[in-house]
């Protein structure tokens, strides 16, 4: 085995998806898009649809079509970029929902496949996708009548519980749809656990049920292990890698583990990540190559066949703190060599 | 079409490829380890093999066997992580020629699959991958007797000209290797521009034919271009995006487009990158998120249908600037969810 080992567990996800469900009282729909997080969209997605899923959410009209194909006819599949130019034929033959971002959209939808379901989003606030009140409220009656599935819109800083922006989205948005006999969706993971009043009649949970952050008690899904190509003594003053950035101030033993940031571990993860011989930290030697990382062994016992690098002791959380990004982009950014293999489900 | 398009002109890699070779009189590899420096493999690597590369180098056995299915039986295809446990098959079926790193790796060759073509790759100082003085003089009667195709060893500073430890490398590989009468190797981009005592027999570019740096002459290989989901007018005071990171401070009109982390295009690129409608830059507005991008489309005429993020107005090597990276991680970073299309070649 030359290439790392990503191994996911489908147990874990379903067990987060199904504590996000918990708290509340409503639908529980599942976002899978970015190929499920990084993790597998098709994999994801049919253990969440054993699990109970009937609803999922995808970016684009492309992964709708990927995702339909795994999960086969029944569950509802919504895209968030809505109906583009282009996306026709996709969204009618497979029967994808797309979540109206705009009039040209809703007339599009309208031209293209009369009678089709479709959603809408509304912005209350964020400026990415939907609807602005302006245009919503001339077109309401209209799209209205055509009977939508779901509104929905989105919250901009869901993870920060005390930020007044929440409250004004939730104004916002019980302004913009009060009076309308349709399902109404705003919650991310942040907003499950920002409490009732977000939950409205459909949540969203994406990051969560992947694991991570804001929900603090998910059970963790991702472990990655790097098997070791080799080993090597340094004496003192030799260095290690690229630019020779680590130099060695003691007799120093290096293993050289297969992988690197073409696979998704970023370069600037350097300096603070680890690499773990079971419960023992070991230091990343100077840089991330693009296929290979140093690691200094010299304290383990003995040489280890292959090093871990996502898991319990180094999350996607803390391994995002060194990156100075979020969870997310870790585990997005996962790369294709990866022998993936999944648990459970 | 709801994703983004990359544009991957395969008459430049090939261009920049041959400029490379012409640099030197000796034989030129072609190295397209991850996927090609994620431009596809496959692609260039039958581009290149028609334009007379005969041998190519991967990181690992999986990419070779990928790459032995593009290729067809003739070319050479080694494998700069040399001959790891599990690999044996891989290794004979599909034709690789291991880049042998280490005495361990040297004897499960000899065992697994006797009288199969391998390769040497010593340390010169890198201590990465390959051989050590040491470790080499004591086998080096052994494996030379059983006739290693190329000898090689990496440069560990070749983007910088002036640092000893290029001459330091360089008598390291001449002195572990004399005598031996077989193909040396030890360049790659770098050392190729580094003159003529660093070619030997055989150089190995990479990142210079696939347009970056320090190849400064390459012709640009790269475009990516997003399509506008949607356009909006912001009054002042009004934000953009997660954590309200772009406030607008004027009447402004934000266009959001279909690419983002997910893609590739690192979270942290958000303050300084632009996208391009033809030659106008426009300021990223906010955070980059999952699968958007909030563009401050305001001083341009109309709206546009799509921007461009990575082309002749802003490079790889640019956005690496604006991440702390290199032009070798943009590139392996992008994502799979483009729509990839090939000119050329």
């Amino acid at each position: 085995m030359s290439t790392a080992t990503l191994t996911i567990d489908l147990d874990a996800i379903v067990s987060n998806w199904r504590a996000l469900d918990a708290m509340t009282d409503c639908e529980t729909a599942a976002v899978v898009k970015a190929d499920g997080y990084g993790l597998g969209a098709g994999k994801v997605g049919r253990a969440l649809a054993r699990a109970g899923a009937h609803r999922f959410f995808v970016a684009a009209a492309e992964e709708g079509a990927a995702l339909r194909q795994a999960l086969g006819p029944s569950p509802v599949i919504s895209v968030f970029s809505g109906h583009m130019a282009g996306d026709s034929d996709i969204i009618g033959d497979t029967d994808l929902v797309p979540m109206i971002n705009s009039v040209d959209q809703l007339i599009r939808h309208f031209e293209a496949l009369p009678g089709h379901p479709f959603g809408i989003q509304l912005d209350t606030g964020m400026n990415r996708l939907g609807m602005e009140p302006g245009e919503w409220a001339a077109i309401r009656d209209v799209a209205l009548a055509q009977g939508p599935q779901l509104i929905m819109s989105h919250l901009a800083c869901a993870d920060e519980p005390d930020i007044e922006m929440n409250e004004a989205q939730i104004r916002a948005f019980v302004e913009m749809t009060e009076g309308a006999d349709v399902p109404r969706s705003l919650a991310n993971t942040g907003g499950i656990l920002l409490g009732k009043n977000y939950h409205f009649d459909l949540t969203r949970p994406g990051i969560g049920t992947f694991g991570g952050r804001p929900f603090a008690d998910a059970s963790p899904v991702v472990r990655l292990e790097a098997p070791v190509i080799q080993c090597r003594d340094l004496a003192p003053g030799e260095s290690v890698g690229y630019g020779n950035k680590f130099v060695a101030t003691r007799q120093t033993r290096i293993a050289t583990i297969a992988a690197g940031y073409a696979d998704g571990l970023h370069r600037v993860l350097g300096p603070k990540a680890q690499a773990f011989a079971e419960e023992e930290p070991c230091p990343i030697a100077g840089r991330i190559s693009m296929d290979t990382i140093g690691v200094d062994i010299t304290d383990l016992k003995g040489d280890p066949t292959s090093l871990e690098l996502i898991g319990p002791q180094q999350t996607p959380d803390m391994l995002a703190d060194y990156a100075g990004t979020i969870g997310y982009e870790i585990l997005t950014s996962l790369g294709g060599r990866y022998t993936r293999r999944y648990t459970g489900g």
